[in-house]
């Protein structure tokens, strides 16, 4: 156990500077005015360092993983949903009944689910990979979530679950969760990793009443409180404040950094997991993408503690990768653009007169 | 003249109120958290009133029309960029080298190109509709920049072209733009319609200097001031003012409306044109689904005025349709969610406890 994951870190390079250098000074010479396709020009250059060439392919095929476990603190009461919602769920994404498979389905993703922590037994399924670490994590307000075999060995999971997309064929990764309680978890691991207080990043998740939102807050600070949590040791803050889907999701990450691959980051969850990543070899952020802004407040925290900026914008508060799926065609017409379009020379349009 | 106009504002009716409630309420029963959908649960709603039914059918497939076309006001220094770029760039929409090509390809629309008032000759190609009333407005600091006729006559070009997309099976539409000076004619159209300051409303386009932004604002401030047009009357205003693609776009808005098929409009050109389609019918605007918010100022003036929230937000800045081009995979995930999700009693999810 770690080998994987040792093996994962040690082959992760930064960004390619020659091609991302290439990508800037290519965009300024295709035919439309210079920086006008805004933020879409930043992925491009984005996509070019991660594939080492310019321009980089179009990330297509594309999948989304959704990574699905329980939570302990649930019984805190931070949510009104119980928490068989999960398992119920998994049936509904394996049944094409979800957000998320409706969206996939218009941008040609495949789904994927993995359970990796949920409270209950699921039946080998198509579409689901059956990878449970344990049926969710322990209660992180009364000891620690999870073991640090069992953050290893869920992180190992995530690694290998984008390592066997990719070799699939995949060329691009998009993260997806499931998990009741887990805004609290992500609540918590942001706390940990940017230094912003638990009132400041924790938000209503799924809608929750003013007063659930202040047990929330108090839950996370206790939690905080209980394990005093080093931002320097990854595993152990995992280990302290889980949860299952966090460890897999930051271990997919660090897999699709490793196979210079594109993984499209959903909202909250996936930022919190992203955090875990980059504290374990920060290079891995050069892979990301920023899918889309989460209407939770801690989402805003991690995506600037890794430099991210969100492409899409719609209030969505869903997770499950919903926001991510809306951002694939973005992210492949960004690259499209950059490897397609004319420049001034080739097309023979008079550039602006300066 | 003008009986394909008045025919068009007769048959365009009001979004179905029954239908709206029926999305509404089934909105409340999909497989997630109420309102999780965010500004998409609010297209869904749009689309099943304009569809008169719920589920509304997914809007697929999908044409962009762009419409190009000169402007004299091009004459008092607006814009560094020449006037020729224009017809250049027609040649590069039709060998499929511009941005609105590469991301079309991306999201699988297809793209025909509307000569409806270039400044130079067109020959006969595929993908292009020569429809030019005219080489170009006259200059509008000095003149009205169409006669009525002219202007009705290209308003009938937009709703043709609308009317032959629909005809061809596109179910849904989208506005698109070229024309080297059209975003001051904009800001015009957007002063008149919305009361805005020319120096609110007026914005850099494809990105001008300081003193090139002063002159602009002054050409505004010189043309509402010559023409004093009256927003009561719209095509009035567009004679004042321009320009071709404007009033084609108004058309094409119209006849996207008289055929209940959704209009994904584009930036700050494609506002202004939705402003004078409302002015014509207000009707029409149950059709549009803003696309993407434009760096212009004026764009949301429009928008508010249309009662719009736009989809897409990366700080475009370049027209010819691509801001609403890359709205579309969102406008479908919109319908599909909808359609196909299953609901908490379908799919036995519990729902939350309240």
């Amino acid at each position: 156990m770690g080998r994987v994951l040792d093996e994962t870190l040690a082959a992760i390079r930064p960004a390619d500077d020659v091609a991302m250098a290439e990508a800037r000074e290519r965009q300024d010479r295709l035919t439309k005015p210079r920086g006008a396709l805004g933020a879409l020009e930043d992925v491009s250059i984005r996509l070019a360092g991660l594939a080492g060439t310019c321009p980089p392919p179009v990330p297509s095929p594309a999948a989304v993983a959704v990574f699905a476990a329980d939570h302990g603190v649930h019984a805190q009461g931070v949510t009104p949903w119980p928490q068989e919602v999960t398992l119920q769920m998994v049936g509904n994404f394996l049944a094409g009944g979800a957000a998320v498979n409706a969206f996939a389905g218009q941008v040609g993703a495949k789904v994927v689910v993995v359970d990796v922590g949920v409270a209950g037994t699921l039946e080998s399924a198509p579409g689901l990979l059956l990878r449970k670490v344990r049926a969710g994590t322990r209660d992180m307000t009364v000891e620690p979530a999870l073991t640090e075999d069992e953050v290893r060995t869920a992180i190992e999971v995530g690694i290998e679950v984008a390592r066997d997309l990719v070799a699939a064929g995949n060329r691009c990764l998009i993260t997806g969760d499931m998990g009741i309680a887990n805004t609290t978890a992500s609540a918590a691991l942001i706390a940990v990793f940017t230094g912003g207080d638990p009132a400041e990043v924790t938000g209503r998740g799924t809608g929750i009443d003013d007063k659930t939102h202040e047990l929330k807050i108090d839950v996370v600070r206790r939690a905080l409180a209980l394990h005093a949590p080093d931002p320097q040791d990854a595993v152990g803050v995992l280990a302290a404040l889980g949860g299952l889907e966090h460890a897999a999701l930051a271990g997919f990450i660090l897999g699709a950094a490793a196979a210079r691959t594109p993984v499209i980051l959903d909202g909250v969850i996936a930022g919190a997991a992203a955090l875990v990543a980059a504290a374990l070899c920060p290079a891995a952020v050069d892979a990301c993408v920023a899918g889309h802004r989460s209407a939770e407040p801690g989402h805003a925290f991690a995506l600037q503690r890794l430099g991210l900026r969100p492409l899409v914008d719609l209030e969505l508060r869903l997770g499950e990768g919903t926001g991510a799926v809306l951002a694939l065609p973005l992210v492949q017409a960004a690259a499209a653009a950059l490897g397609e379009m004319a420049t001034f020379d080739s097309a023979g349009v008079s550039d602006k007169v300066t």
